[in-house]
C-alpha cells in the first residue's frame, strides 16, 4: 500500500524512479477470458451478434479446467502488459460437457483464479447465474455448461469459492434472457447479504429488449430494478439500447455502467448513451469483454470518440474522467473501492506509460494525460506494479512469456 | 521492383527471410503532416470541428520551411514505422507570415518533399489551391498563408515543383468553401492536362453542406461535378455527409473516397457511408489526416467497425477489402497505380507484421490477415522495405531516431 504521497519530494537513496507518466493500475471491469481465443476468427463472414455467438460457443465447447487455466493465464498476462492490475472476470463457463458438474463444481472458477494469481493480477471472480437459453427456453447443449440447476444451486456453488488477498468474489445475473425474475431475486439477495458487486448484461442488443418487453412488459433494466438489483453495488454491462426510464433508474441508484467500446464496435452493438448516463449520476467503467483487442487506452478514448460519432460534439468525457472510468470507478465496480487511485492507503498498483514513444512523443507536463488517453497504446506500457511488486518491467512480464503462452493455449482450444 | 512472385519457392542462398506476415506497403492517402504537433493538445475543452480548427491554425502560424522540414521528417518517420511506404500530403501551408511568398514560392512544399526522401518514403505532394476563407469571404491572417492570388497563380507556382523517382505531384481543391467554382475549373484542367490525381475535402461537416447549398443550390459534390472534377482520378476526402445523388456521382465516375476514420472520430465528424459508396462503384482509400494516431491497421478496421456501429451489421468490409483500401487503392488514389500489390513489376514496397506479439499471437495461416487487420497495431510492424531497400528493421528506422526528432520538432512549433 502507498504509505505517503508527497509531490516534489526528493527520491530516497536506492529508490527506483518510474520513468514516463505514472498512473493508477487499470481495472478491466468486464472480461470473458476464453473469448481471446477467437480473436481474428469471426471476421470472415457478414454476420450478426447472434451468429458470432455460435462461433464463440464452439470455442467454449473445447475448454476444460486445465485448458482454461493455461488460456486465462496467458490472457491475464496480455492484460498485465496493457497496464491492467485488476480484472472482473464475468464467469459463466462452469460445467463439463453436456452440463455435468466437475468433481469440484468450481473447478473452472478456481482455474481462472489461480491463473490470475500466477500472473500477479488482482481478480474479482464475478460468478454468473445462467439458467435459461432465452425467456422460457431450455438451455442448449453448450448453454448447459453455463447453467446451474436453479438459483439456489448457483448460490450454494458460489459459496464454495474462497476469497483471498488478491481475489474477491462477486455475483452476476447473466441477462434477463438467461435468468428469470424470481431467480434474479435470489442472486440479488446473495450479493446483498455479502455486500458483493452484482453485474448483469443489459440491453446489448435490440432483440433482447424486444423479447423482454414481450415476456415481462418491461425493459431489462426495469425487470432488474423490480428484482431489487439496481443499487450502488450494481453494474450494467453494455447498456447500449436504453429507454429514458432506464437511464433514470441507473442514475438515481448511483449504479455503474460498464461500457466495452471495442467489443461493442466489433459486435455491431451500437453506441451506448455514456454521456447521458453520466449526467444522470451513473458511474462509468470499462471492459475489454470479448478481447477483440486488449488496450485500456483504446477502450477509454473509444468511449469519448464513439460519443463524438453519435453526437457530433467533442469533449463530453475529458481525459481525467476517462481515466477515472479505467481506474477508480472500474475498481469500485468490481469490489475494490480502495484501489485505482494514487493516494495514501491505496494499494500500490501503478502503471507507467512511455512518453517518449513515437505515439506519445511531443507530450509535455500539461498535456501528458491527454496524450496517454487519446494517443498511447498498450504497447506504450513500460512498468506495472501490483501491491508494490513489479509485474511488468520494460514492457515484459517478469515471469511468463505471454505471447508464447497465448499461442499454445489458443492452439489447444481452436485447432481441429 | 519485384521481378518474380513465386509461391513456395525455396529461398536462394544468402536470402533474407522476412518473418511474420508480409503485406504490400501501405499508402497514407491523406495527410496534413504538421497537425501531428497538436496531438493530445486539443482535447481539454468541449468543442467542435471549428474550434479545433482555431487550435490547428495557431500551430500552423509557428511553422516556417526549416521547422516544417524537421517536423515532416519526424512525422514521416512515424509513418514509416507504422508500415506506410507512400504518403499523399495534402499541402496547403504555402506562404510566409501574412501570406507573403517565400523567396522560393515552393519552399514549404520542397521542405516536405525532402523530408520524405530523407526518411525513405514515397510521396505525392498534393498541392492545394486555397483562395477564400469561406464562400464570398476573404481569407483571414492564417488562411492568407494558404492562399495564392488566384487559381492561375496557384497553377504557375505548382508547375515549379519537380517530380522524381520517389516524388509525384498532384492537385487539390481545398474545399468548396475555399475555392469558388470558376477557380475549381482551373485546378481541374491543370490536373487533367497532367493526368494527375485531384483531391478535395468534401462534406466533412454539415455546415459545409448548408453553406454550399445556400451559395450554389448544390451539394459540394454537385459543385465539384459541375466543375468537371469528378473522374476516376478524383478522390473525395471524408465524404461523411453525402446526399444520395452524391453517392451516384462518385460511384459512376469510379472515383475514390478517402476516409480518415480516426480523424473523423476525433473531430466528431460522424460516420461516412463507406459501404454504400463501395456498392455504387467508388473505390475506398484511407488516411491518417490530422494524425490523432498514425496506425493503418486502426484506420482499416475503423472503417468496418464504425460501419458496424452505424448499421448494426458485421462484415460489410472484410479484411481483404480493408487491406486493399490501405494499399493498392490508396496508392492509385495518390498517383502510384503500380504500387501497393505483391506482383511482378510492382515496386518492392513491403511491410512485415509480427504474428507473435501479444496482440497477434494465436493467428494461423487461415486467419493471419484477419488478425493483422482487426487486432494488430502499428507497434507490430517489424520490417519495412521501399523499392527493395530496408527502411525499418526490427521496429526501428534505419537512419533516424523518430521519437527524439518528433519531440524536438514538436517543441519548436508548440512551446511558448
Amino acid at each position: 500500500r502507498m504509505i505517503a504521497v508527497t509531490p516534489g519530494a526528493p527520491a530516497p537513496g536506492g529508490a527506483e524512479r518510474l520513468a514516463g507518466l505514472t498512473l493508477p493500475g487499470c481495472a478491466n471491469a468486464h472480461s470473458h477470458a476464453f473469448q481471446r481465443a477467437i480473436r481474428g476468427r469471426t471476421q470472415r463472414i457478414s454476420s450478426s451478434f447472434w451468429t458470432w455467438r455460435e462461433q464463440m460457443y464452439a470455442c467454449a465447447e473445447r475448454i476444460d479446467p486445465d485448458r482454461y487455466h493455461r488460456l486465462a493465464r496467458a490472457v491475464f498476462g496480455e492484460m498485465a502488459l496493457a497496464g491492467i492490475t485488476c480484472v472482473g472476470e464475468f464467469h459463466y463457463l462452469h460445467h463439463g460437457p453436456n452440463g455435468r458438474p466437475y468433481a469440484d463444481p468450481n473447478a473452472m472458477g478456481e482455474a481462472i483464479i489461480s491463473a490470475a494469481a500466477e500472473v500477479g493480477l488482482r481478480i474479482t471472480l464475478i460468478d454468473t447465474c445462467y439458467l435459461h437459453g432465452g425467456v422460457g427456453i431450455e438451455p442448449d447443449a453448450t448453454q448447459r455448461r453455463f447453467a446451474d440447476r436453479d438459483a439456489a444451486a448457483w448460490a450454494e456453488r458460489v459459496d464454495g469459492l474462497a476469497a483471498s488477498d488478491v481475489c474477491r468474489v462477486g455475483a452476476a445475473i447473466h441477462s434477463v434472457r438467461a435468468v428469470d425474475p424470481a431467480a434474479a431475486r435470489v442472486v440479488v439477495e446473495w450479493a446483498a447479504a455479502r455486500r458483493a458487486p452484482l453485474h448483469a448484461h443489459v440491453s446489448e442488443q435490440p432483440a433482447e429488449n424486444e423479447q423482454c418487453l414481450a415476456a415481462y412488459g418491461m425493459t431489462p433494466t426495469g425487470v432488474l430494478a423490480d428484482a431489487g438489483a439496481i443499487t450502488d453495488r450494481f453494474t450494467a454491462i453494455h447498456a447500449t439500447h436504453l429507454a429514458a426510464a432506464d437511464l433514470a433508474l441507473l442514475g438515481q441508484a448511483g449504479a455503474t455502467v460498464c461500457l466495452c467500446p471495442t467489443t461493442e464496435r466489433d459486435l455491431a452493438d451500437g453506441i451506448g448513451p455514456a454521456g447521458a448516463l453520466r449526467a444522470t449520476g451513473a458511474h462509468l467503467a470499462l471492459g475489454s469483454d470479448s478481447h477483440a483487442v486488449i488496450d485500456m487506452f483504446e477502450e477509454a478514448r473509444a468511449l469519448e470518440l464513439d460519443e463524438r460519432l453519435a453526437t457530433h460534439v467533442r469533449g463530453t468525457h475529458d481525459a481525467a474522467s476517462l481515466l477515472r472510468a479505467a481506474t477508480a470507478d472500474g475498481h469500485a465496480a468490481i469490489g475494490w473501492p480502495e484501489a485505482g487511485s494514487i493516494r495514501r492507503g491505496a494499494p500500490a498498483d501503478l502503471v507507467t506509460v512511455d512518453l517518449g514513444s513515437v505515439r506519445t512523443a511531443g507530450a509535455d507536463a500539461v498535456n501528458a494525460l491527454d496524450v496517454a488517453v487519446f494517443a498511447a497504446s498498450a504497447a506504450d506500457v513500460r512498468h506495472v506494479l501490483v501491491g508494490g511488486r513489479v509485474m511488468v518491467r520494460d514492457g515484459r512480464h517478469v515471469s511468463i512469456d505471454v505471447a508464447a503462452e497465448l499461442a499454445s493455449a489458443i492452439r489447444e482450444v481452436t485447432s481441429t
